[in-house]
């Protein structure tokens, strides 16, 4: 079956790339909003009898969603046989459980709707907490690209010496495999959440590192309080000034500047297009997906 | 059953007064967005073994969606037994078919939407145009209430000795409709779209209502590009300044301040919240949902 890979707005550079190292097929969406803020969505590509792939990462997620399912479902109202999704970042993982009576468990609800307007996902690195698995609350078959060998590279390619830091216990193994690739000790910090924005760091005292130079790592940087507080801890701690390596930097409000002051190099995948996008992740994307076409 | 009302953000002033009319309960959903733009959800009334009614209007749709299913589906999880919603404007019914190949068919998508995840509809003036009824692309049923009669009661009220004017020929019986319920003259103009924002308005000559106040009734403003077309033609015409009533007031950007200069008055329904809402449709709305809960 041939092939069609289709970026929704802002993903065209994505697309680009995973249809250049997968073979398929580069296609085209037009979309445009109303005066009164409705979307306007056409398949510019034909899709009869084709397997299409969407492309759209799904930070700030709520605006996204409509134009998303008004394109799988004008794909297939087009004659895509299949209808894929590949969202280098996946929203609404962090909800996955009423903490409170009446809330609405975003993970769940979120994942149901994918599911239902699509025949798989491909993502990298979800943020799952008490979630093991994808297929816990997606019911599509799924792949989840694994982004420590891609950090861990980096890392080895460009810092000479590190130590590698992790920002709370819930990212210990994670930090451990990174550190582990790299041959290289780690560290793991203690994170105290303070509401939404606020968080207290404590890091256990550093033995025979303190020559080396802190490469902060971790899935996702919001309003980047966290990797603050931590870079401003670790200078008090070491010589060189601290780099932070992200998976998904979604870095909202003043999160980048504030860090790039200080931190020698701030950097993150492509899964949210970004300034700070150095690692390219979509040769893993593109492998991912083949299987799903 | 008992029956519980609850507002989605922005839609709290019209809840209450469903909620008095009606005589059901008022209650409260808790809603905020975290940093990186997703959402949280809570319903903070017990809803189990209830009729739930969600009061949501569907202005800028697009960003809408995910909170409301989240509240419909986390009210279901609570035990909801029936779960309504009342969407004074209902967004996205008029792109009803395909007129190039490829187009997202918005209103079939989002009316299925909707329709897989309440069990009805209430809504005001529905904006359809080749569909004759909701019912064509909503599997639930619903009620559509009309807003001739409201208008022509406040024109009553308001207007000495009015012609009621139609912006398009599109608009001619519901302009009949008001115009008969006053006894009055009506003249409906031909409108020419060039473009989303640009149009061409013309109107047959007046005979006989040059003394009279003209007086624009439409279903929906948006941009405000005909009404503001229409209002400049008809100085030209009449001697009094002409009066502009709608059932929707979107007003984009500077709409509201363009149609205000160039009219006497410029009233809207409050079933989107706007300053110019002077007309109260919320007891068609109760009336319209008691059957249902």
């Amino acid at each position: 079956m041939s092939v069609v890979v289709l970026p929704l707005p802002g993903n065209e550079a994505m697309a680009q790339r995973i249809a250049e190292q997968s073979g398929f097929d580069p296609g085209r969406i037009e979309t445009r909003h109303f005066p009164d803020g409705e979307t306007y969505l056409r398949h510019l590509s034909p899709l009869s009898g084709r397997s299409v792939v969407l492309v759209c990462t799904l930070d700030h997620p709520d605006a996204k969603l409509v134009p998303l399912l008004f394109a799988a479902r004008a794909a297939r109202d087009q004659g895509a046989r299949r209808v894929g999704l590949v969202a280098p970042y996946l929203a609404y993982m962090r909800q996955d459980r009423q903490f409170h009576d009446g809330e609405a468990v975003s993970a769940r609800l979120f994942a149901a709707q994918l599911s239902a307007d699509f025949d798989w996902l491909v993502t990298v690195e979800p943020h799952l907490h008490r979630i093991s698995s994808l297929n816990d609350v997606f019911t599509i078959p799924s792949a989840s690209i694994h982004a420590a060998p891609l950090l861990a590279k980096w890392i080895g390619k460009t810092v000479k010496n590190p130590v590698v830091i992790g920002p709370d216990q819930e990212s210990r193994p994670w930090v451990a495999a990174v550190a582990e690739r790299l041959n290289v000790p780690f560290l793991v910090a203690d994170k105290t959440r303070i509401g939404d924005r606020e968080v207290r760091i404590d890091l256990p005292e550093v033995d025979g590192a303190v020559d080396r130079t802190p490469v902060i790592v971790d899935d996702v940087v919001s309003s980047g309080r966290t990797l603050l507080e931590l870079t401003k801890l670790l200078r008090t701690r070491f010589d060189k000034r601290p780099v932070s390596a992200v998976v998904h930097g979604l870095f909202v409000e003043e999160a980048y500047a504030q860090l790039r002051s200080e931190c020698a190099a701030v950097v993150s995948t492509n899964t949210v297009e970004h300034d700070s996008n150095t690692i390219d992740v979509s040769g893993e994307i593109a492998a991912s997906v083949m299987p799903f076409c």
